[in-house]
């Protein structure tokens, strides 16, 4: 069966990345890679909304949470780290495995953090090194006020760390204009292009912490990846057919123009929300994000059947929920290489398995008000 | 024009590995991944010839030396490491970065380490907790005696750690037979795909040391792997697009059957050292491998001239030397897949372009000695 896919991470592929990973491959000393590395670097700096320079990892996206960790903080060092979902929770486990002192900020899943208290907490430990956060918290949603965080951090010592893994590219979030410290990405997201790529960008002020943490590091070592940039290289051997395809999903954001971009997401998401409530259904989170609609599953219906049918029957494979939230919610994405009639198929799916399942649905009603959105 | 790589990785790509890339997407978590993921792994025991599981990271293989190092030692720890050219160099610069005293086995670049020095080391410093070296050293294109240097091992307390990045899939190393504790290898070399994934795998005795290793590490943890591994995944999202590649080249190489892969690079590299001497040039190694052909510059002929002709008037990409051997040296890997028309056009543009540079050649004379080699 024609497979659809609405996960957040990995998302689908256009033609242009597909093919680009295909090519006969360069070698990443020679002059041809050397021309596609300089349109790379150009063009994640337009994503990032940043002058800085935004390195590439061959890693997945935990590898740049942990490069983030390892470059900026030495043990005992103390940090506060926003816990929403299980994204932040995985920043408490790698802190914690590098002997860095948590402290948490525990936010109800599903919900996003007052900056107001980060603000409290700040002043309440001045000795705090960084705030890690989610832009977008994946296993709920939700998306969090950065600027607002970005505003309560920027007057301390502390820096601001954000995991923005799922949230690039989808979400609005100019790096320089709200003085963001440390800015995460991933490859298989709003990016387009499969895992195995993972971005991290720094200002000054993050510079100051490498410059003193004594952590262990090489792979990992920010020092070496700047240093490989005067040279337009990486320190060892990237993910040349990756970075390839990365050029040529650079190049159709670029072409569509990164506002234009986030547009398209918001108002898909959007598309999705209404239908979902036209079905009678409820969204999870509080503050739903442009990256993925969280869908109540309703009383009496089974989440992995509702998932499998989906799957099985209309080819459309959507995520399920994670730790806390296994069996409750159903998670859509929006996030990518998607366009509104992918939209109109996922809500057509949702519309007819909910209804096989005996869920009461007026067929075409999701559908319907979502084309409300779409329409214009 | 059309250009050849015969570069020590990235090799060039099959056709079956190019598309297998350039499928659509799918999903890490999903039941199509997980039967991919298993022939894989079944794969990768072959071609490590090991029993034991073979560890997938979404890494260059220095991440894997890296994950080597991160999870077998503790700062303060000793180890012995055969520093024979860069790769060894690298070796402790990764174990001196994590705090690990290193006992340097200088071996003069080209040449292997002698095996009855390794055990009068084991012996004079009974502490040594392992022995990191290179089965290849790609710098040099020296091959180390990897079976005698077990035999040293293995009565001692020291596990034996192999870097085979290069070497794995041209160059014998029977992971069980000969008892090796650790071997790594990469993606871009003999196994015929991208850069962008590094596999490790362990002996018992090895993972005895992992049990007392201090070192903080979170995206290199060998235990979240081998747990991930239970449910036939990995912890982070891997690079799906590369492991799908990695099934199609794993079937190629048990086509052609482990032993003729071998038998094939063997020949290659054969051939290319009777071309070299044919034209009165010097192999700068001692014991040259299957990976690659070291092949002195002579006297008067500049290396840089040399490979740029090469490559711009015949399409054929070496490499040069590094660091202490830049200049001096070129490289010309016989890795992946080659056939024995790859190596003829090689060693015509060698012949063409020390011609040009009024290197004095008998035309054709090369390619004779080679045809010596590859007719049967």
């Amino acid at each position: 069966m024609k497979q659809r896919l609405f996960t957040p991470g990995p998302t689908p592929l256009p033609e242009e990345v597909r093919l680009g990973q295909a090519r006969e491959i360069v070698h990443h000393r020679g002059k041809e890679f050397a021309e596609i590395f300089k349109e790379v670097r150009q063009g994640l700096r337009y994503v990032f909304q940043t002058e800085e320079e935004v390195f590439v990892f061959t890693a997945s996206g935990t590898g740049a949470m942990e490069a983030a960790v390892a470059n900026l903080l030495s043990s005992e060092d103390r940090v506060l780290v926003i816990k929403g979902g299980k994204f932040g929770e995985r920043w408490a486990e790698i802190a914690t495995a590098f002997g860095v002192q948590v402290i948490p900020l525990d936010v109800k899943w599903g919900s996003a953090p007052d900056p107001g208290l980060i603000k409290k907490k700040l002043t309440a430990h001045p000795e705090i090194k960084g705030v890690f956060t989610q832009l977008v918290e994946t296993s709920t949603g939700a998306v969090y006020d950065i600027k607002a965080i970005a505003e309560a951090v920027r007057p301390t010592e502390a820096i601001l760390v954000v995991d923005a893994i799922s949230g690039l590219g989808a979400q609005f979030l100019p790096t320089n204009e709200w003085g963001i410290d440390v800015v995460i990405g991933g490859s298989q997201k709003a990016l387009m292009i499969p895992p195995g790529l993972a971005f991290v960008t720094l200002s000054p002020k993050a510079w100051s912490l490498v410059e003193n943490s004594y952590t262990p590091r090489y792979y990992w070592d920010f020092k070496k990846v700047r240093k490989a940039l005067d040279k337009n290289q990486t320190p060892y051997t990237p993910a040349i057919s990756l970075i390839c395809a990365l050029r040529e999903s650079l190049s159709l954001i670029k072409k569509e123009g990164w506002e234009n971009v986030l547009a398209r997401h918001a108002r898909l998401a959007e598309a999705t929300r209404r239908a979902a409530l036209a079905l009678g259904l409820k969204i999870f989170t509080k503050v739903p994000s442009n990256v993925l609609t969280a869908i109540e599953v309703p009383p009496g219906i089974n989440a992995n059947e509702l998932r499998t049918i989906m799957r099985d029957g209309y080819g459309v494979q959507v995520a399920g929920g994670q730790e806390e939230l296994r069996g409750k919610i159903i998670r859509i994405a929006h996030l990518g290489w998607m366009d509104r009639s992918d939209m109109v198929a996922a809500i057509f799916s949702l519309e007819m398995s909910l209804s096989k399942l005996g869920y009461p649905v007026t067929l075409g009603k999701g559908v319907a008000a979502a084309e409300e959105i779409l329409k214009e």
